[in-house]
């Protein structure tokens, strides 16, 4: 892993202090992670990490799906920006406990960032938490959260080599959305051959085709929740 | 900076050492780059490094911009992705000199992946040079290439904030392009409200609407080109 990017290139890193270094850092997140992801199991509260690039429409879908859910189950976000509160303020609109997360130069969520941001929210026992991460579709790949789930936004306004192009993110999802399918017809956009580019990087993972704006398929998003 | 991501902020690292081995890395990248530069500034090469989310219309944009400034002067092109030689194989096919740099699980080029593809690419005295960055809104600003000038992109599908929201690559921009104001009809998004807030967190950078695939306003990017 590079000592400025989280990756796991090393051909033009020579140093072996920097690889150790890194090393330690993603391990020291992955145990925390799994702090975390026993202290979620214990109060019976399902994570959900939302990862995509930015502008793919994830704080949409969580308006969306929270206005949706209203009573079904208590819901909690965990909003991941660079900086503004911009999201956080449209998903507290909807009535929903949230607390947002700036990283400021950062690139992605951490398990210390997400650690914190539960301290503050204190979700309800039982709940859906949604952490909503930097729009990124490289970096937040690498670190575990202590989530339940990954899922991994693609809008068709984005194109269809994506999952070929940026691999590691779809790899590691447990689900792919294939969002904003309302503007299909002006884009040039091949839902068929995006499938085979997912399944060719991840060959297990469901690809949902949906519009968060429109509302089209959001039964299907649903029903993986539940 | 932080050991994995690239990021300024510390408030959740602590370790002196970390920060150490960052500074060293990105004040190795500086000191290349400079030397780029001057490799290029020799040779009379103008580089452009273009920075944007996945699937904003870089590759696009450059098609375009090859065929109709052909003949104009030579043009060569650094391609950069995590994986697949896709964009170096569109752009090949405009007849123009390339070469694909995957990052692997890399974020962003940085200079030593510029020193390599230059020596790869060895283009003609006087030559444009345009750098396609890996498809990230965050990592890339931090990592001089030695280019002459930053063009970030943002197209109108992602959403009016995303300057607020991403500020650290806006600031680094000599020049915005919105591109896809042919799907504006279509999208939420607000031009003069975008405007503004390129202009919050980079008084100085000028904005040009453009479409990459239609070729509305082209001639403004050509002009600013030369």
């Amino acid at each position: 892993m590079c000592a400025t990017c989280g990756c796991d290139d090393h051909h033009h890193h020579a140093s072996t202090e920097t690889i150790t270094l890194e090393e330690r850092v993603l391990a020291k997140n992955d145990l925390l992670a799994d702090l975390i992801r026993g202290r979620l199991a214990e109060r019976g509260i399902h994570a959900v990490n939302l990862m995509s690039s930015p502008g793919s429409g994830k704080t949409t879908l969580l308006e969306r799906t929270i206005r949706d859910l209203a009573g079904a189950r208590p819901v909690a976000v965990v909003e991941g920006d660079q900086e503004t509160p911009l999201d956080a303020d449209r998903i507290r609109r909807t009535g929903c406990t949230v607390v947002q997360v700036n990283t400021g130069a950062g690139c992605h969520l951490d398990a210390a960032m997400m650690s914190g941001a539960l301290d503050e929210l204190n979700p309800a026992p039982g709940s859906l938490l949604f952490v909503e991460n930097v729009g990124n579709l490289i970096c937040p790949a690498l670190f575990d959260l202590g989530e339940g789930g990954k899922v991994v936004i693609i809008s068709v306004t984005e194109g269809t080599d994506k999952p070929l192009k940026y691999p590691y993110m779809f790899a590691a999802a447990d689900l792919v959305l294939v969002n904003k399918i309302d503007l299909l017809p002006y884009v040039d956009f091949d839902l068929d051959a995006c499938r085979r580019h997912v399944a060719a990087v991840n060959p297990g993972a469901p690809v949902l085709p949906l519009s968060a704006t429109r509302g089209d398929n959001v039964s299907s998003w649903y029903e993986w929740l539940s």
